[in-house]
């Protein structure tokens, strides 16, 4: 075996990349820490409970104040924020959802949309737990289409008045609404004298210090859900609430007292999707947190596929670990491998938010670039969840299906992270329409006007339309400059079909929803490409940075195995376009199964590395 | 929009096929019954109550009955039993679960494996409910290999006595073992003064009538798990348990008052895999209920597409329904055709078992290729569930989260439908061997020895080797003698191929479970593209029989979408073995994404033609 020879602890130094010494103390803190994560016998409204006694233990770990401004008693570190939201992704993710609520929707609303006066008033008292919140964007009837939720909110004489015209502008699913929170960042339609103005946030009070709904406010409770249990989901309906003038977080748009609009962008849209960029921070976290949760989930299952045997070897009377089964190592170690591509991918994105939201002047294409990769790496890492931690499940048979071995509640909790902070295929349009435009416009307006503008090719970038030179397949599987070839061809031979695609399209006289909703499997294909091609470069720059022989050897066969694992999945469209020929194709696939039975001595090293507090993996399975 | 030219009703009796009075009388029966569907705010023992209830509803409607033998007060109808959990797959899946465990695991192994004398003490009991029991195979340790499980029955002087040797010979995971069960089916090595037998199955009481555990039996629960908590999962373990010599279910082996020991099957491995192949019905019953289940959330999936809109069509006020996306199509509707054909080929399956299952002397040969097909509809039925009620998730968003919205049991349900009645990646690679060995041995015997002799060769069927004529790609994308001859010659080319490299590494000094193991990707291929050949033609023969001609080319449509659907996911393989040009494979590509389109007005009679009962489908979902 060579799994000796390699320390889990080098790999875990690779992992932490430049957060190691917050993520030992993060470590330290969980361990042993109060916050409880066993759950699946509690009542919805017990678990509700237990989450907030792990919110109460998280104030008095000073955990919230990392993501705040000094001036309040925040500690301004916008990567330390996010990284301890990985770490909580360990535990129970209710916990980390509700801190995310809290301390990021809430919490980052007031921070990012609102001033001085709203941070004066509020902030410590959302760090400390004083002041619960919501964060009330989405309504029944528009979730990815927010830019058109209809909830109102009319000035008039120096107050707001918010309305919930009908049942299908109810907000939803809104976290902390059906138990704990006191006041909501509400989204809501601004009009001045009849005059629209776009989406605007304001804080409006939704409980009094008894629990009791506000006047107005009817509140609801979405119920028992797949999972995260102990988040209280709720819904809010507002009929004729009124906020003082104060209540706008007037960032990005202010309202005078005689009723007059200022604001520094003029575009009503532009304005919103700059309002949404600066939130960008929950998109990282969810992604973050997905990949704690995968980790956790291997964990689990490759210590059981150590442990687990099944079958009599020939002439033997020992049985076979599971893991030493091909069919066994195929289903989690190329998923081991994407998990450490993605968690580099991770690190490159949290350091490129830091940079972006602590710059003095950010430029604006800076800003988008980061929404851009925010929104793909969430979609691509929470996907990757869904998936991998449904195999390891599978892989862990009938005592993977009981609730006490953890895996049920990691495969309930995750699942809405493909659809919550943007659900995944919007946001890899997202992405594409990124590319397409070179981050030159407001490339998250999904508007049709946005569409057909785009259709038309008066947004493409021209560079796009050159098609990029043949690469020529070499022979040697392990060559990484090859690698990276084919993945950055892929992706301009991709965006370049498409580009071409749609300006031929739009010099017919087709729709140009219908030009580009044909497109829509090329679109997402696009995002999806660009994002493995950014996954990949992240792993190979973090090989690079690995300073121990023996580990970054075996980091370099695992990044082997993530690039020809996706290769292979994907051989097909490498096969369509001239970049495999068919018995590269086949040797490709060859060398994953190689690959997979070179890594399996290391296989418990490699999640070792991932070095998840052991109280999070008390389970039967082994 | 075309959908209105075709009768949903007269699909229906294409998919009802020769069960359309029984289903239509289950149909009726279901609407308006007592039986109740809303579990998700039940403690586990509320739910469990709620599903004893249920199981009480069954036994006033005679619901049993149709299985069991009519000199017992059965119907003796194998079919409309299977197609009775079949439509019980429609509704709370825990009743299903513990239904099948009651009279089709428990009962059925009384009835196939035991005699008269336990046929007439037990089954009035069992059907009526007055006896619950459990079907006690699976350990914690041996859950694939059955064959080695280490629970022992020692034979001595006219009684067997039973143990549990260590923990890892716990009974797990027992349904009915944990709150209902009074009599157990434990399958045990049988020793008779010292020599071994194999593994054999015995009445053996676990609770009086009291629920007071029996003497020297230990009963656990498993506690809370990821779904299916109405049924009463348990484990047990035996002390120096005694049985009566009459304990013993002697339809395949005996033993006298002196302790001889007589079977018409004198090898112990080939008895018991008899004994297991004598319970097909288990398996059978798995893949139907999947099926249900994934036509319910499709069901569920479709209506919600068909009314949410989101997204402003360019230059009209109108939103857009998701389902006129693209990629919202790409989501359902192949999942849709292929939930089609699975459900044809579940049809030719149990039409299979029942003339099996009521031939006077059926054929050895015809009892294995059952099997095989049994195992291998099983394991593709129950990923394909998994896989689309995980899309009709995604697809319901933020709504398909939501405990009352039915999704999230239906996934947490059927997530271990792939682990039970036989690990899905097991049973696929029993396909394979069937395959590999024309049916000529105990292919469903996974030990070393059988393992070995595979790989020596000795075990191959010499036709396998002849690799067939290369199929030329044919332009017509609609030809249905290509779809054919494109799934029969890849079937034929990775089975050939199987067997060459198997005979080739064989000659080789390789260690023989290497040799099968590193081929195990391959194996497992072999299995699924056989299955997939089965299904295409029961598809193929379904619409044969449609006469209604609108309904009929409907089908053909939908029959197109999945070939094609399979096609492209595949295509990899077809570009590899020359099967497809790059240009066709695009192509390929490209009429899938036709076929949606034609295909997408049609949706909801497609999904409505499952004629699920409407009470079933009451959500917010639309």
């Amino acid at each position: 075996m060579m799994a000796a020879q390699v320390d889990a602890s080098a790999l875990t130094d690779v992992l932490d990349g430049q957060w190691s010494e917050l993520r030992s103390r993060l470590r330290k803190q969980m361990t042993g820490a109060r916050v409880v994560d066993r759950h699946h016998d509690l009542t919805t409204e017990a678990h509700r409970a237990q989450v907030w006694d792990g919110m109460r233990v998280l104030v008095e770990a000073d955990y919230p104040a990392l993501g705040f401004d000094p001036a309040y008693g925040g500690e301004g570190d916008v990567r330390g924020a996010v990284v301890s939201f990985q770490m909580l992704g360990y535990g129970d993710l209710s916990l980390m959802v509700k801190a995310g609520v809290q301390w990021g929707l809430f919490g980052g609303a007031v921070q990012m949309l609102g001033t001085d006066r709203h941070h004066q008033r509020y902030l410590r008292d959302i760090m400390s737990l004083e002041l619960p919140g919501c964060f009330a964007m989405t309504e029944s009837g528009h979730g990815s289409d927010v830019q058109h939720l209809r909830t109102t909110a009319r000035y008039n004489n120096g107050s707001f008045i918010l309305n919930t015209p009908d049942d299908s502008a109810r907000k939803d699913y809104i976290g902390n609404a059906a138990r704990d929170g006191r006041i909501a960042v509400v989204f809501a339609q601004l009009d001045i004298r009849g005059r629209q103005y776009g989406v605007h946030a304001f804080m409006v009070p939704i409980r009094d210090h008894e629990g009791n709904s506000m006047p107005g406010v009817r509140i609801g409770d979405c119920g028992r859900k797949a999972g995260l249990n102990g988040v209280d989901n709720g819904r809010l309906w507002f009929s004729n609430v009124r906020v003082p003038r104060e209540a706008l977080l007037n960032r990005y748009g202010d309202v005078s007292e005689d009723g007059t609009y200022t604001s520094l962008i003029e575009n009503d849209s532009r304005r919103f999707f700059t309002m949404l960029g600066a939130l960008v921070r929950g998109r990282v976290s969810v992604a973050g947190s997905a990949g704690s949760a995968t980790q956790r989930s291997l964990t689990l299952a490759v210590r059981h596929a150590e442990t687990r045997r099944q079958f009599q070897r020939p002439g033997g009377d020992a049985e076979i670990p599971l893991l030493d089964y091909l069919a066994h190592q195929r289903k989690l170690l190329p998923a081991l491998a994407t998990t450490y591509a993605l968690h580099f991918a991770q690190n490159e994105l949290i350091a490129m938010l830091h940079d972006t939201q602590t710059a003095p002047e950010p430029g604006e294409r800076d800003k988008r670039v980061l929404e851009s990769r925010a929104a793909g790496i969430k979609a691509i890492a929470t996907w990757h969840a869904t998936a991998t931690i449904q195999t390891a499940r599978e892989a862990c048979g009938g005592a993977g299906y009981l609730a006490e071995n953890l895996l049920p509640s990691l495969k309930a909790d995750t699942d809405v992270f493909t659809t919550f902070e943007g659900d995944n295929t919007v946001l890899l349009q997202l992405v594409a329409k990124g590319l397409l435009t070179d981050y030159r416009d407001n490339f998250a307006d999904l508007s049709p006007l946005a569409t057909a503008r785009l259709v038309a090719g008066q947004l493409i970038s021209p560079v796009l339309e050159r098609l990029p030179g043949l690469i020529i397949a070499r022979p040697a599987m392990h060559d990484r400059t090859w690698h990276l070839d084919l993945f950055a061809d892929r992706e301009q031979h991709v965006l370049a079909g498409l580009a071409r695609r749609l300006r031929t399209a739009a010099s017919s006289d087709k729709d140009p929803f219908d030009v580009f909703n044909d497109a829509q499997d090329h679109v997402l294909r696009a995002g999806r490409v660009h994002i493995e091609r950014l996954v990949l470069e992240a792993f190979v720059a973090a090989v690079r940075r690995c300073a121990d022989p023996a580990a970054r050897d075996l980091l370099e066969r695992l990044c082997d195995l993530y690039v020809l694992s996706a290769v292979e999945s994907d051989r097909a469209w490498f096969l369509e376009h001239g970049r495999l020929t068919p018995p590269l194709a086949k040797r490709v696939v060859a060398e994953v199964n190689r690959l997979c039975r070179h890594l399996r001595p290391h296989a418990r090293t490699l999640v070792d590395a991932f070095a998840i507090p052991e109280q999070q993996l008390v389970t039967e399975l082994g």
